[in-house]
């Protein structure tokens, strides 16, 4: 008789934004009448930008011809793009990664949850408490996480480093020694992120205790202040303990197009074998590349124009940072982020709890926000809202925050 | 220090289509006047169809405008998409499959190599002999197969089943028994198939022994005879034991665009927990949906006009593959498969081994085709080639072969 993967049992409910999306749906049957504005989940509104959509058309009439046509893409990614994602995001940067260490995949939520499978089951994980679920359900999966404890909502066997309004936001070096260590900066939920200086102690400290970092920096187009690096690589002997992963879709609005990349420096060893190797046997066996469409639409986002446009979409959602971070502080909101990343990170009123938050905002100004505790223990108590939003919504979903 | 998956270090070389990659552009390399036919790698040549190519450009039409946007897909697929599925490859086949039981994804190369992760780790599984190489492959990765026998090309806890000439390639009930049954079919290498009886057969062996059948329905749409079941779930019993994965990459074009979808029947559960729920889980957690653009093109090939285009395309193929399987015929080669199924499948002439023809038809005819041992030991002696080149170079081919 067959077995499951017991890990999966020990999962507590479901995956956050479904059960989000679920208590919405049900307040929006019971209310038809209302009017809801979604601030919650981190997806985008604005359309993709015309040279990507120009870009898109081109592909798609290629595929229609027989001269033009293409099939199974390489493995690792059409040549074009990562051509493109290392001049543009490495190079231009003063970092030295190489094309063949540039992975492309259909997204960085995918990257972020099967990056664990290349690692060896005992190794303990670090993460940021709050965080992004991924991080430690995958790793739930694949039984790296020991027990739950629901009275604490924390994994026996996962590192929970504490990032409040307490430490401004910076994680502490844990007191165990872990060997993977997630950081996601511009963070995501809490909108905060380290200056280089920080992170570069975060680098000397993984390669002194022989850990890998895998450094999400799916939110880099938000960061507005200089001394934030953009990608892990800024740093010095990054290359040797660190995993990067990328994303298009919110740089880009991608997040209905699919595509990301992961990089993987060929200096990142265990002993003499090579973790870009390893993924890129997981890679090669397990997917089978980005579709040639998103790709050439990847390669626009790197165009003259393509550029300039996002630039202006990128703004356009930090005006609504912006405006969100500005009106909760006029209502007399504690609030965090929003300056490097397109997330507000606000300390609920009154010691609510952060779901009694998500109802009251819910049924009393028809904003659907997402509850801090559902990103990690210490996000009780806190809420986060995206600027994600079309404009004049956000704006409205402020008003009615403020008449409450 | 952090640990590697070690599981990966007993992978013998690459991938086998890689490697084949690797051979062929040396080859190429040194003889850059040689004109090479590839019936290798099963990848399509022929355009998509006009009914797609109109619904990818509408989708990107509707992604560059504000109110026609559309971010995150729904985890489990566009409810357009899964209808379609639903009414066109089920219900109009006496199958009693429902939305909720319809997983899109990005092809049935992730999706089979990742089903895996739902079934416990000391699960046997049981494949055909020789076998499209992710099953295995995927399990290697998972620690499930034991140690590797270099000089028999087989793993200690796998469990094969030869499928040869000897045994007109059906597959006997094996010895042992298996918790996991991959099956393929119509079957990839060999371009064999089950009839529905012999199917049934399999379906009532895993219900009877607790088991669960993978079956990998690709190329079903290449099915020419009306007694070959195009799902399993023409079988009776199989919504207790079977998972169906399904691709759009052998029936549209898609190779290059990337959809499938797997069907996980809410009755399949092990004690009272649903494996439908856990795929959910999975899907929800490590993958963020198929494209808008390429679900809407998912959809195209089930209107009226996509299937005309598509009916014509396959029989495009079908007809390489007659003049592939005539043309070996009479200069005499052994040839199985390519009535219900885009493969041809020969022994290798005064039993010369797979390798060994490979590099004697690149050098000496430059074609292209795929060893047969590379699907498995009981390949050994077999010879892959595809129907998937266009028309011309398919009988240039033949023409070169039959001259060798």
């Amino acid at each position: 008789m067959f077995q499951i993967n017991e890990n999966y049992q020990k999962l507590p409910g479901s995956y956050l934004f479904s059960t989000i999306a679920k208590k919405v749906s049900a307040y929006q049957a019971a209310n038809p009448d209302k009017s809801l504005i979604r601030l919650g989940i981190g997806d985008v509104t604005q359309p993709i930008a015309p040279a990507i959509i120009e870009a898109m058309h081109k592909a798609v009439d290629e595929m229609g011809h027989a001269e033009t046509f293409r099939g199974y893409a390489p493995d690792l990614g059409y040549d074009f793009l990562r051509k493109a994602i290392v001049e543009n995001d490495y190079q231009a940067k003063g970092c030295g990664i190489s094309e063949d260490e540039v992975f492309v995949s259909d997204g960085a939520k995918s990257d972020s949850a099967n990056i664990q499978e290349i690692f060896g089951e005992k190794n303990r994980i670090a993460v940021c408490d709050p965080v992004y679920p991924v991080y430690v359900d995958s790793n739930v999966m694949a039984g790296r996480t020991g027990t739950y404890d629901a009275k604490t909502e924390t994994w026996s066997d996962v590192i929970y480093m504490p990032c409040t309004a307490e430490n401004n936001f910076v994680p502490e070096f844990p007191k165990e020694t872990p060997d993977l260590i997630y950081l996601c900066l511009p963070n995501n939920p809490t909108g905060t992120t380290l200056t280089k200086d920080q992170l570069q102690e975060w680098v000397d400290y993984a390669n002194k205790a022989g850990a890998v970092i895998i450094y999400d920096a799916a939110y880099e187009a938000y960061i507005s202040e200089t001394d934030v690096p953009h990608s892990i690589y800024e740093c010095e002997g990054a290359k040797t303990c660190a995993i990067e992963l990328r994303s298009f879709s919110k740089n880009a609005g991608f997040t209905g197009v699919r595509l990301g990349f992961t990089v993987v420096p060929k200096e990142l060893t265990c002993g003499d074998v090579s973790l870009n190797a390893m993924w890129a046997r997981r890679h090669g066996t397990k997917f089978n590349g980005a579709p040639y469409i998103v790709q050439r639409a990847g390669e626009a986002v790197y165009s003259e124009a393509g550029k300039a446009q996002l630039k202006e979409q990128v703004a356009y959602y930090m005006k609504n940072a912006k405006t969100i971070k500005e009106g909760l502080k006029e209502s007399g909101y504690t609030v965090f982020g929003g300056v490097n990343a397109p997330y507000i990170w606000l300390k609920t009123p009154n010691h609510m709890s952060s779901w009694d938050f998500f109802d009251y905002l819910l049924e009393n100004a028809n904003v659907v926000g997402t509850p801090g505790s559902g990103f990690g223990p210490s996000g009780e108590g806190y809420f986060r809202l995206t600027a994600f939003g079309n404009y004049e919504n956000t704006v409205k979903a402020l008003e009615r925050i403020r008449a409450l």
